[in-house]
């Protein structure tokens, strides 16, 4: 078979790839006066009298919701609520299985922001946290910046920020190998969807030298109309003009996280020595990686599994939640993501071949947890 | 400990009594290619193409949500949404383990009956059925109304037609042992809101003889100035006035399902021979089963687990649930809650202290869905 074909079986023989359990056994009617009618009047109660206390009597301590809209689904585009579920479903299985977190898919019929607020903030009371995923931009903004005003708990996109959490450690790492620092290099970013936004933001607030962010009509600059792609130009202060092909020109490094086989060999025999870069669209990067590599690149990334160096957000999330979760964090903020990076970047002795770590790796999962949670205390962004 | 320290403890020992479990083990790069990204985008494709496909290839199948606003809760009334998660959450447990229906706790925070249509109908698309609970009445009546009228999946508010399934089931028992005819019986029904509506009009569809329902200020009539009260008045045709007393004199049968404490003996001794008293109310029942018995009563009746006769809701839904899945039902209509009640009450040989059987009993919910999946299929009412 295929591996559409073997995903397709899976899927149908495992519908959803998560199931929700009994964690406490009825064998007796004993039991059931406790879990049910009228012991469970207790725990009722007790919330009712103080609401933090759902903490401590209902799943909600440890409950994630994903939420999609299905607008921005993988490299499918706008696919709908009903056919996102799967890669909701997915990411809850990810959840659990590196994170001990219990992750729940719920997708919102809906492609109006205010209306995606509107129910999520209504739900809430059941979540400790919220995973807003596969949410085009520029609505994934404006949704996930009224969430984290309205609601008490983590809010987290993870398409903006578990990216940006997993290209920071694996820029660093190559920067090692290559003996550069984050502050000489210029770093140019294919795309200005969440992915691009939310990376260009984290590696400009690190230090990077120059980030410059190309979408598909050339470099972004701060006279374009459309206002968050002005508002990062300006917080970016990117000040040339030019084409895609400019941009690369001289670069040291680029991100690609647009669309695939837009970049060309000659273009990365454009760049600078020891040049890197991180093909990131899924699935055909944005060059082939031998054909990167062939143009001189030192140091080459994907996004796929199929290829060294997967550059992929599921290394992320996973620890991120647990961290936030065991802290009793009310937010993920940016001290929280700088310390999940530098755990993935430290969890390994980078080489040209490896410069993040395995994705099946749940020790690493419990690393970033770690400092996570170190990170919330610290800061003080906790219950 | 008593009973309520045990219950805090098995609550804070086990938060939410359920959880979200991994269905597909991920231990290979392979396994993740499938559950997640690349191979993850085949089912997202197919559903795209084909909503009707979520069912094949997502949880969706199997997923029922159990929503409340948490305005009704057990005796407590209106203690809000995060107050309410303990009760949703026993109810996803009891769907687990009695229906192997993965039921999934999601409480609103809002009171407005339009927002709660809303939000539901939102996130749907994850769902295979719906599962209302603890709204308050007369608010229910419209929510479940509407969220039938527009989803397509099966909508069930269980303190009404679970409520209904399993008092018609003891009903028809405890006739059976008096030997009286359904046709024959008065029937006085004490409370008006979600339960007392949905048993009153599914007795009478039954056909009971006469049915006669009290609300706080007596027997409810046609000029009643609440209109789903006179609605309700006018369908049963009930053309008497008076006080609960007037009520209660000359039935057969009394079915509390309002206040505890609510009826004396005397109001007892003044019902027909071989009277039938099922004092529902809980934890208080509207009178205490010893003075029912010592007042006449021939068979009596509690919702409590710690008296013979546990006339519960709890007996019927993981079994429905389980059959309207099975069938792929859009709806639970008539026919199926008739079924449904039948096996309850075929399920055993009735006695005077077993009118119903044990609330532990996995083969009955099982007997249930095998022929509320048969009534929906006859008729006609799945996808």
């Amino acid at each position: 078979m295929t591996l559409e074909e073997d995903a397709l079986d899976l899927h149908s023989r495992n519908p959803g790839k998560i199931s929700v359990e009994a964690s406490v056994d009825i064998s007796s009617k004993d039991d059931l006066n406790l879990v049910y009618t009228p012991g469970v009047a207790e725990p009722c109660k007790e919330i009712s009298k103080d609401k933090s206390k759902a903490y401590n009597y209902t799943s909600k301590s440890n409950l994630v919701a994903v939420v999609s809209d299905g607008s921005a689904v993988l490299g499918l585009g706008d696919i709908g609520a009903e056919a996102s579920m799967p890669v909701m479903e997915g990411k809850a299985n990810l959840l659990k299985k590196f994170g001990d977190v219990d992750g729940f898919p719920l997708v919102v019929d809906t492609g109006d922001s205010e209306e995606i607020i509107e129910t999520v903030e209504r739900v809430a009371p059941t979540f400790g946290a919220v995973n807003l995923e596969d949410i085009k931009a520029p609505e994934c903004f404006e949704i996930e910046e009224k969430l984290k005003e309205r609601l008490g708990i983590p809010v987290f996109h993870d398409d903006q920020h578990g990216t940006a959490i997993v290209v920071l450690a694996a820029l660093k790492n190559s920067l090692e190998i290559v003996e550069k620092d984050l502050a000489d290099v210029k770093v140019t970013v294919l795309g200005s969807g969440a992915a691009g936004v939310a990376v260009s933001k984290f590696l400009d607030d690190a230090g990077v030298g120059e980030v410059v962010v190309v979408d598909s009509s050339g470099i972004i600059s701060s006279d374009r109309g459309n206002s968050h792609k002005q508002r990062l130009a300006e917080r970016l202060g990117i000040n040339e003009e030019g084409s895609m092909e400019d941009a690369i020109e001289g670069s040291d490094v680029v991100i690609g996280l647009s669309t695939g086989g837009i970049v060309s060999k000659q273009m990365v025999e454009s760049m600078n020595e020891d040049s890197i870069v991180f093909a990131l669209a899924n699935p055909e990067p944005e060059i082939h990686p031998e054909e990167a590599r062939e143009a001189g690149a030192e140091i080459v990334a994907t996004g796929r599994s199929d290829y060294s160096n997967q550059v992929n957000n599921s290394l992320v999330f996973p620890g991120v939640f647990r961290g936030a979760l065991n802290a009793g964090a009310t937010e993920i903020n940016e001290e929280m993501k700088k310390e999940a990076s530098e755990a993935v970047a430290e969890s390994i002795k980078p080489e040209k071949d490896m410069i993040v770590p395995n994705t099946l790796d749940k020790e690493l999962a419990m690393e970033i947890a770690t400092r996570v949670e170190k990170a919330a205390r610290e800061t003080g962004v906790v219950r």
